[in-house]
């Protein structure tokens, strides 16, 4: 069989990888600090180097930012897209790491070996199993895997300016039948594809009671105070089981497919240990659902600030004109944010009384990103890496939104297969980030075993 | 009647008073400012020199900040001390008066004649009243009014720093059957007598949730939000009655007696107006009482600031570790501040779920005060009052607190009768302060009548 051919073939030539990694690891590519502009150039350019290594058509591609790298593979079979990003985290607080952040080391860790490095594991370290993947099946195959196109930025750890303006530039190029991104990680160590990302409402609400502010002496008790009445209307948000209030927020909330909800469950998720490293053990949304189901498939309602009156030292008897919140709103598929904004708006109103007066200033949202699953490589992808894991792979969720994913479905059309090896105890964005060795290396054969299964 | 040939030489001899208040308020004893200590000393001085004019054993008497005037006339009859401040609010921003504030003038005014300048009103016109009809009793009688100690304060516009201690080391000096004093006003143009003046307790309260900021992406749903737990709670501190829903809150609230109520009603208070200047028009306390009510003879509970998360621009997607909020509690006779701090609390903690946790930071209470006004001297001023004003005197509330009026209780056990002729429209701490000529008059002659009754 080629497949135990490529596998074997990354077995054998892991050191080559890890050195070639090692040597992507040494640029310092911080996509934030301009004083690095030309250490990002240069990672685009060893990118280009090596996919042209690889027999892909590469080129760098300016953007007014740092430069995409674009690299092209023809051949038979789907489209497929694969994204990764080269530029990192700044390195800041240095006195808090083991060694110099782009002298990246292969250490002994707790679990094995590890590299250490800033972006051993985000992204370089990710982006490069997809790479070396290509690699090996290369040299077994004689040519690189169906029909690709790599698509790598130098902008996602500072907010992607470019990202979007390219992709709308280059679209009929970029436009794939299935994007693949590597830039998430392993599930609470089993492997895990990302098929539902939450999206975004937000919205922020001024009440104001009495034209000025008060003394509380002089007018309590019969002036309203805009700090009751917005804790009255944000404090009956949700009620006692958690559940939010707003008239007509679940409309259109779908319910989870029974097959992904028995994956969820096959997770093993460590709620109690997931809350108890920030202080907390009470899962706090709708008491009828799992606690996956409230990070993944729920939607929720925070009060992410909450300001009004005197904040300083002592006290100062004031009733104060104005109260303010700003809230967010974590959306799940089937919702539409201008109709949660909405929906949240009224509700407002209708609790505002005669005298005072509310007004809202709209916050940006997105809705949520849900992959079509039913497309076969999404079941070929998860048999993939549950053969490479030795555990079964599974559809998960993202509480929060991955912008790139948005991106591709909005801009380009296309689902996206989430799917990464990093360890939650990477260290990703802090001091002595780390990606360990088995995560490269079993990374590298996963992607073999995905390409293998899809890009046939 | 000798109260006539008093009333008569009042109306005769009102220009001479005039032309004494205008003395002392040219004198600018602003005791906020060091540069105007000299000023300070002055005003006390020149007091002295009436007061021993009149017949007054007087005396300034030192202390670390500006000199108390303290005046005795010892006879027959209750000993009666009257209280006043001769030291004025600061006069910025000056561009804003019509003349110079130490400059005073008898100008036209749209109802009359008034009297403008800093301290016209408060407090140094208002104190005169007393010592005119002081005055004008000594030139009918031969004597002064009965048994009486004047007692005057430089520092009431700076927080009164000196007064407890001075009457604490003076109390014996000090300690009357009664105490009269002249800092408030009118009600609506109505004479009336403040008889009960609020009391406050306060506390702040902090609840932690998580034990740092989180992502709500990655959190939300699962995580307990501060924001949402405070909110929860302020937010079902009234029922939709407006009542107070703290158990135990009200437990020793007293009703408020049927004549005092009666005697309110007859006030005639227009809420609409008065909410109407600040742009509320909704009573918003306990529905089932009076506006005055409200405002005077019911317990309040006011968040007076509220504070957590982002309040910065655009949004901030976090749970935020710590939600925060000030209160302060407006006491009615009978509450005890300590009580209702511990109420307030044990109420709070109640609501916090196991895994978050909440703390106070005590502020400085005090209880309401309430006058004895079955002393026959309160329904004896009442009267009188009634008599020279033409329409019926009100015992009336007072929604703050007047802290001398709790120092005479709590340092001398002196109930107090607060008797003032001031108007809404009299501008005391802004720009162009005014006393209206009839209200320095009618005053004087008020006092005539009041010392006719009561220290006879």
């Amino acid at each position: 069989m080629t497949l135990d051919a490529v596998l074997a073939r990354i077995d054998e030539t892991l050191p080559e990888a890890v050195d070639r990694l090692m040597e992507l690891l040494r640029i310092p590519s911080v996509s934030t600090d301009p004083a690095y502009a030309e250490a990002c150039s240069k990672a685009a350019d060893w990118l280009v180097e090596d996919l042209r290594a690889l027999g892909f058509d590469a080129s760098v591609r300016p953007t007014p930012g740092h430069p995409m790298v674009v690299a092209r593979s023809e051949g038979a079979g789907r489209h497929i897209l694969f994204y990764g990003h080269y530029d990192v985290q700044p390195v800041d607080p240095l006195n808090l790491w083991d060694r110099d952040p782009f002298d990246p080391e292969l250490q002994d860790g707790p679990k094995g070996k590890l590299i250490r490095g800033r972006g051993a594991s985000d992204d370089k370290g990710q982006l490069m199993t997809f790479l070396e993947a290509c690699r090996a099946w290369k040299a077994v195959h004689g040519t690189l895997p169906g029909n690709l196109t790599i698509f790598l930025e130098g902008e996602e750890e500072s907010g992607s300016p470019s990202l979007v303006p390219f992709m709308e530039e280059n679209a009929d190029e970029l436009r794939a039948d299935l994007a693949l991104i590597c830039d998430t990680g392993l599930f609470a160590d089993k492997p895990a594809i990302v098929t539902m990302l939450r999206g975004l409402a937000g919205d922020e609400v001024t009440i104001t009671g009495p034209s000025k502010d008060l003394h509380s002496g002089m007018y309590g008790g019969l002036a309203m105070n805009p700090l009751r009445l917005l804790t009255r209307i944000l404090g009956g948000m949700f009620d006692d089981q958690g559940r939010i209030t707003i008239p007509g927020f679940y409309d259109d909330v779908r319910d989870l497919p029974d097959e992904i909800r028995a994956q969820w469950q096959g997770l093993g998720f460590d709620h109690a240990g997931f809350l108890g490293e920030v202080g907390l053990s009470v899962p706090a949304g709708e008491q009828d659902r799992t606690p996956l189901e409230m990070l993944w498939s729920r939607p929720t309602a925070e009060i992410n600030g909450l300001w009004g009156g005197y904040q300083g030292a002592g006290s100062k008897t004031v009733i104060p004109s104005q109260a303010h919140a700003k809230l967010t709103f974590r959306l799940v598929p089937g919702m539409d944010p201008d109709k949660v904004q909405e929906l949240f708006r009224d509700w407002v109103r209708a609790q505002v009384p005669a005298d005072c007066t509310v007004s809202f200033t709209p916050k940006a949202g997105a809705p949520a990103s849900e992959m079509a699953i039913d497309d076969p490589a999404f079941e070929a992808a998860r048999q993939a890496l549950s053969e490479e894991w030795g555990q079964p792979a599974a559809f998960v969720g993202c509480g929060g939104s991955i912008p790139i994913a948005g991106h591709f479905k909005t801009v380009l059309g296309m689902d996206a297969m989430l799917i990464g090896f990093g360890r939650d105890d990477d260290q990703i964005h802090s001091p002595n980030e780390k990606y360990d060795l088995d995560c490269f290396h079993k990374g590298i054969r996963s992607w073999a075993r995905v390409l293998d299964r899809i890009a046939g």
